[in-house]
């Protein structure tokens, strides 16, 4: 026995968790353009992002809508503001896959510097990130929220080991020099999508234990 | 004859304004600490970013009391939602801050590479945008929230040629690598910082004009 605003609401988070696998699958995409040096796949994600755009757009419309119309309650009412804020995440994750792309596109001209084994890791984990944080949202699920909050140091420490490998490279031989400091720019921007899925994590903890996490000495907050 | 809830608006616009001026202060004194050499201030810039994370949680608090409680029109209804949102740009820009902080402590532990020019240019226009961005979200002006968008260019544009200056020393000398990467950093995240500043200036006009903005093929818009 929903009412019509509950279907509403469901519908709603529909929407985000669709928004979230494009996004996920544009990471995975750009950093498999990297990895396999696929210069098509790469065009492919720039060449989607507005699919991205488009649906960021559409989630906000229909939050003011159900706002103005359903003058829903607290409860809901945070649910609605919440998703907003996160979609606004989940298209700015978009748009760093767009900047892996341009990277793996520039990188893909040269000759590789070395095989890529912690990018992938890195990105894995990042991805996984993502995803469960928009299973904890859809789910209420506060201790999977929590749980992802965890993994960002795993991602902020694999960033260090990929620029101190880096480094080494640059110092050895200056003519990897251009190289190396796009992957380090590549290893930078997968921690900013932890980081933003940490921003997501710490949200729908609010919202499920309505206590403010953010910004508290948990791990991961900032 | 302002109503209260004109009069809680009003408020709430001062209260975004207030935490945009701790922010710009953060951007300058960050950029200072590191031109100046002063580890001191780079401490405190860090020292004062929980001042701006509560006002973050403040101001998400009043947005959600006020829609639940005046149940805002179409137009009101706007300005609060944004300003939810503006606000987790202005926060992440604090966090930005920190960030420049922390790499300005370990660059004054080294002797400097060379001196500071273009990045306190950077960080100038960076800051200029934010503000610019928030005054135009305060006087409903979207011709200035516009033109603000133009200036993101400038920054990419710096951004690429402190990249180059850099990449030049690292290739002369790879004793100089770990200091120039960190220096490639700040100059990336000064850049983050002009990115949400468009961000909130791309808000405004959606704001102000009604329309959407946000993606589409305009200088700064991504």
């Amino acid at each position: 026995m929903s009412t019509v605003f509950e279907r509403e609401l469901e519908d709603l988070k529909g929407t985000v968790l669709k928004l979230g696998s494009l996004v996920e699958k544009a990471i995975s995409d750009s950093i498999k353009s990297l990895v396999e040096r696929n210069s098509k796949l790469a065009a492919d994600v720039i060449d989607k992002d507005p699919q991205v755009n488009a649906l960021d757009v559409e989630i906000d419309e229909e939050c003011i809508r159900l706002i103005a119309l359903r003058q829903p309650r607290a409860g809901d009412l945070r649910l609605i503001t919440t998703a907003m804020k996160i979609t606004t995440d989940l298209e700015r994750i978009g748009d760093i896959a767009v900047d892996i792309s341009e990277r793996a596109l520039e990188l893909n001209e040269e000759p590789q510097l070395k095989p890529y084994i912690d990018i992938p890791r890195m990105a894995e984990i990042a991805q996984g990130m993502v995803r469960d944080a928009l299973d904890a949202l859809v789910k209420g699920d506060s201790a999977l929220a929590r749980e992802v909050l965890t993994r960002d140091d795993m991602v902020d420490n694999l960033n260090w080991q990929v620029f101190n490998e880096l480094l080494f490279f640059m110092i050895r031989d200056p003519k990897t020099v251009s190289r190396a400091v796009k992957i380090t720019y590549v290893s930078k921007y997968i921690e900013r999508i932890a980081d933003h899925a940490t921003n997501i994590a710490e949200m729908v903890v609010y919202l499920v234990e309505g206590k403010i996490i953010r910004h508290m000495a948990i791990p991961g907050a900032k």
